[in-house]
């Protein structure tokens, strides 16, 4: 079959599917709430794949499986976003300063298949903002939505109460239009986020949402490592993603022999989702920010929703490490691997 | 718009959801399970918030975000039963002796819906036992519901095994009409709890529940504190809640800067609730009333079904915290906040 | 009532209550992957359970109760399968060869309601795989299956990276007829799992599963125990299950007073289920294999798809003690205990 007769039975599917995906995914499975009707609901190829396809013979079943796969290893280093799209502040006296504008698009969680998605500056998720412990951190936000006010909150972060982002509690909603800036001393190190306080089961769903990473002035402080991967874990816009991304549209983590590598896992959905990776151990040393007095080793971590977990993997045996959620509908059907998977690659 | 054209837009609201509640909340999302055809499903205001709306401008769904949060905060000091519902012992010959007396009532989640419940004392949750480590205590369990059986079972507490509330295995059923009576000495300390095990997919979700706490003799041995609150996370009768009731009529934890607050998390849903506080971060120490080896922090504790967690809140700086299940399905809609959101207010 | 009449009369609950088991359980709930046109649903008698039941009197609810209870205490003993599902090895050359045949076969989880499964040498799970610590190891899988092709990962095993059992990036699938393989070195102790890693979401839910168990060489690493179990927790073919069966038709953990009772918690299902055992309290030692720094103590333990948790109870109290999933409606309708109960019997 070919990758274009491969393509468009896919596109069938997805289309023949919709009907089971508004009874089985969105509203049962992936427990999203309910979205207003001025929407349509995301519908991008990976969900397709959750849906029952015409009855596949063995050998269909088996091409399909193997496309997705050569086109998640053809894809390998062609979406430097996926784990390269972060913030640069400006610095003003001092200060750094971010500007995050929210703004209705279209999110193509992969294969080109769009959504109705809310984003700060343009993706889903927001760009990664990183400072260091003890900086003074300045956050404009500019409400560019047409139709909803909007928030936000710096999950993990403990900050003056006005900066805390609870409409009505510690400000007024940001309106479409408006600004607000928030304006903190970072106190907390590691991995925390941030994401709209504001109709969150609406906005954080469709991609308001992104990591917010402080690094540790005293680095001796934390486990070693030689490189530092950040996967934000996601059920809302777009299906079952990493990084705004489903199956085979994720990007693996490539290392050498011996690396040490640190992975962040944020989940920000609604799901739990626990991550199984392959062949390496995990070394969990830290949950939402702080280092765990007793760090422990384990090959699947249940990660629930608003829980950020620090792990660190040492690519101790060559291979491509297969890497993914272990609810196994969050990461493949019978029309090949989806969503939730991508993989450590060792060499 | 006023407050009054506002409760009957709320009202016409939640009946025009109640089809898409049977289908969503009820069936799917809460997972809850089938209840017999002769009792009518839960149907409170905070349910209601879960369904989808008429499509609302964004003015709307702002006032109707605000209008929540004022009602909350107008409601603070209003419910003395919220965290106050205990129950005190009659002491018999050095025995502390509670009665709980399980009848069907109707209760009111918050805004005046009232859902069919099964209640310990009139009350979901039943009121709060309270005794120490060592005790000799006795329950009489009187059954006054009048279509069911049922039986206690002292979830968390090593009991004899004549005392352990399974029907046809430890003891028979409470028929309607009985009345059994538990005792044993109190060997576990900690948070424990108390529900039916008698059809208990429906009587549990229903509201026969209730926390069972034990202190300990020697307090050294827990983590100083300076008060202490439980808060019982469910997803049966009257939709998501803490102690039985949906925000905006929960109650915040009031708190002195500097306090150090207990908090003890009982799940008694089926659901699992992480459960995020803003702004401090919570410390926790015990699982399932045993105290851990190394107490850890975080600021989203994950609770599933059965489990308790205890942790220590020291509040470090002044503010209103919003406190809430991190699944934002269960806390906000675009009618506002809903469900399983309450706060900590640091003054 | 009869037995007989019992009998017929959940036979026709079952058989009315199809439907809604097709919109609650199957669909929503279970969260279960969609099943190809090809094959029926999974129907066995404790999915019947579940489902809304024609108004019972509080008699017959009771009745149906004690007729589950007296089903399991008169099986007891009767399914040596249950926990002695081992599969021996053939010693060739100093390797410990196994051999796995995939079939597609009938399940019976209890009560003789069939259901459309994939087995490993015709038992869901498959037998339990048994070896030590640094053991050669060859397991020869061979695809008697008609429609799928397959492959097994051993999950929790660091294995070389062509024994991952990934199609099309470590291996070829397993085509119908053909067969594949695995051998390696035994690096990893404690609990694993051997399973399907090809259209995983179908062929684990229909039962291509099952336990992969490496003893300590030094075994004074790990705390001391007088006997080992292991429960493999499914919500897959044959609904909510222990070790493929559901309640009246599991099997309990029969102890001496004092006995030392290692458990092994295996999830191979699609959601979580926090184990609670009535009246003795686990220590939980192990994650994934991995010794825990410290380990802590509980009587309910969430287990989330893919985890494993090694546990000791000690049977310091004589009794029946219930055992269960405290999702409560894994565990109970109003037709009586069904699904993921057992118990730990104490002499």
């Amino acid at each position: 079959m070919s990758e274009q007769k491969l393509k468009s039975r896919r596109e069938f599917i997805r289309l023949a599917g919709m009907a089971s995906i508004g009874l089985g995914a969105a509203a049962c499975a992936a427990n999203v709430a309910p979205l207003p009707p001025t929407t349509t609901p995301a519908s991008p190829d990976s969900m397709a794949a959750m849906t029952p396809a015409p009855a596949a013979t063995m050998v269909d079943m088996d091409t399909m499986h193997e496309a997705g796969v050569k086109k998640f290893l053809d894809n390998i280093g062609k979406d430097a976003r996926f784990f390269g799209n972060k913030l640069e502040p400006k610095v003003v006296n001092g200060v750094k300063e971010f500007t995050l504008t929210c703004s209705e698009i279209q999110w193509d969680a992969g294969g080109g298949a769009m959504a109705d998605a809310m984003a700060y500056n343009g993706t889903v998720p927001g760009p990664e903002i990183r400072v260091t412990e003890g900086d003074a951190v300045r956050v404009i936000v500019k409400n560019d939505m047409k139709r909803q006010s909007t928030s936000v909150h710096f999950h993990g972060q403990a900050v003056p109460n006005n900066m805390d982002g609870v409409p009505f509690i510690t400000q007024p909603p940001i309106k479409p239009g408006q600004s607000f800036t928030y304006e903190f001393t970072v106190k907390n190190v590691g991995s925390s986020m941030y994401h709209s306080h504001h109709n969150s089961a609406e906005q954080v769903t469709r991609g308001l949402l992104g990591a917010f990473i402080v690094d540790r002035k005293d680095k001796a402080k934390d486990p070693a490592y030689d490189s530092d991967y950040t996967l934000i874990l996601n059920d809302g816009v777009g299906g079952f993603t990493f990084n705004g991304k489903g199956f085979p549209y994720t990007q693996p983590i490539a290392a050498r022999l011996g690396e040490k590598i640190r992975i962040r896992y944020m989940n920000e959905g609604l799901m739990i989702h626990p991550m199984h990776l392959h062949g390496l151990e995990q070394l969990v040393f830290a949950a939402d920010g702080w280092n765990l007095p007793n760090p422990y080793y384990c090959d699947t971590i249940n990660i629930a929703p608003g829980q950020r977990f620090d792990v660190i993997v040492t690519a101790h045996t060559a291979g491509v490490w297969a890497f993914h959620c272990h609810i196994l509908n969050h990461a493949e059907s019978s029309n090949g691997m989806f969503g939730m998977v991508t993989a450590v690659i060792v060499k």
